[in-house]
């Protein structure tokens, strides 16, 4: 059913994201509410619930995607978040990015890497 | 020591990439030999020795980074058979880049797909 | 229900890229065959199925951003299929990817073009 | 003459652009007024003036592709509101860019869904 | 004159690509004619022509762009080419790629020194 | 010995960026130390100490790749600051950016050309 895959995409979405996930959805309300349904039921129903991954090994793998491909401030902060919610630490967050280095190189690494110093702020963890 | 850094970084570079990692570095031999040393010395023996994240971890956040900037197939073969090397499987493989497709779109990851297709095949995992 | 999707998807898919896009779901079917369900489902069921554009418009969108990201030789080829499928002349879309050229430059319009070249020659247009 | 390719470029940027695309040319003066120059008269003079697309259908091409190489913020600007002036509606400038998520993903459809909000709300669209 | 921005484009593009650059417009001939057109009067006859750096300066330019972009190897082959034609040595083509690193990272390099090897070797170089 | 990668880096660093690129070491104190060690000891300390081109050259490079990348606002601006630095001219430097126009298109160098009109003014250069 439909309603299955939205419920499920919620309640991970909360999960990973929490209310900083929500407010991603909120904002799309009047401009394009299916972009948001699509982001709950595909995104988070059909993709993160799969057992091949755990929660965390998905963030490992969404916090590199995002840092690599640059230009992706707002969601690195959605996820980084989402990443020290499903329990990576600060340090382990910074080395995703440096683990980028090779591949990347240092500009799409430290733009990740700032945007990470604003949500340790935020939280308190530095 | 400058002498420690590469050998650090060439037993790292054995233990995850093997053979098809020393391909890579024979390569660059005749025309851009430093370019090899680089890899060995930064990217394996600064990056990779790093107690951070351990080889898996770090074999998916590169796995996740190839597939994401496109145009890195060679990359990926030597990634996706040192990812087998240090003990991911090759259902985790498919998954990380399945994990891409809401950050990076449907092409980025089956033309990484495609790679693993052939590694999978080569080594008679499918 | 879920069957929908993917039957809606289906009939889509068939509809733009024919026996093209079937053989991309079928290549799947060994390594990753739920990638193939979530492009059927989720880009042919859930998004070419919306009534705000037709399927002209959705594949001048399509082929745009196709060359625009680069690296998508093989996803061109089955979209410049299915943009002469659904109406769009040779001549369209050679200007579709000149359209492209303030934006990307002309690498990304020579690649694309260099496809769109091929596939012609198959379809005897040129 | 290359007189005529400018007139016929500052016209198709007016018709286009308006005073937002005008307000680009001026700003370039100081720093490197060629570069507008070569705007004027190759992309609007040269590309936007050729019969083989009409404009609607150009903007929906450009703002596909400026959509997915990301990093376009400005550009999308000028763009969403370009395309409003040729005609098109803002449900189907949001639905150019959900046409966009198979191929790039959601963040570059966020970032651009999230420009597109903010000129619909000074034009009063939303 | 038209005339004359297409006669200084055709005279540069023979200096720095000769033959090879000559074949990739012939190519465009049956499918998007006007695209090889506008190589040679903005790329070459509105752009390489400026006094403010010299060809070998260009070259440099190009070469870095085309690398750090990604799939341009035909590009970079005709540029490759170019800059050995202008008085670039095979050396200074690797460097070219090596000082890419810190800003893209090792595919891309490893990308565009796998051209240079191609193209050295035909040309005797190494 | 490791000291010395790090003192030549660090020497080399304070001749291109000088107080920028120590701003940019010291932001990354309490978050990432060792990537600002990395952009010493590798970037400066390994490659921009090499013989193979000059300063001059080597920024004509990093501007390039920057620009064409994308998303890179914050080390165009150490970089072209690093630019003037070793003798490049304002004039040159808008001039490196219109040369990637054609592998780029606009909005990389519109983008480009903003970041170096606030260093110029900064400067009083325009």
């Amino acid at each position: 059913m439909e309603k299955s895959r939205y419920a499920a995409g919620l309640e991970k979405l909360n999960e990973v994201d929490g209310k900083v996930g929500d407010m991603v959805i909120q904002s799309l309300k009047d401009i394009a509410p299916d972009l948001g349904k699509f982001i709950i039921e595909f995104a988070f129903g059909d993709i993160y619930t799969r057992p091949e991954l755990d929660l965390r090994q998905r963030e490992l793998i969404t916090l590199s995607s995002l840092a690599s491909i640059g230009g992706t401030e707002n969601q690195l902060r959605v996820h980084i978040n989402g990443a020290l919610n499903v329990g990576i630490t600060a340090k382990e967050i910074s080395e995703i990015f440096i683990q980028c280095i090779p591949y990347v190189g240092f500009p799409r690494t430290l733009n990740a890497v700032a945007v990470a110093k604003e949500v340790f702020k935020e939280r308190k963890l530095i």
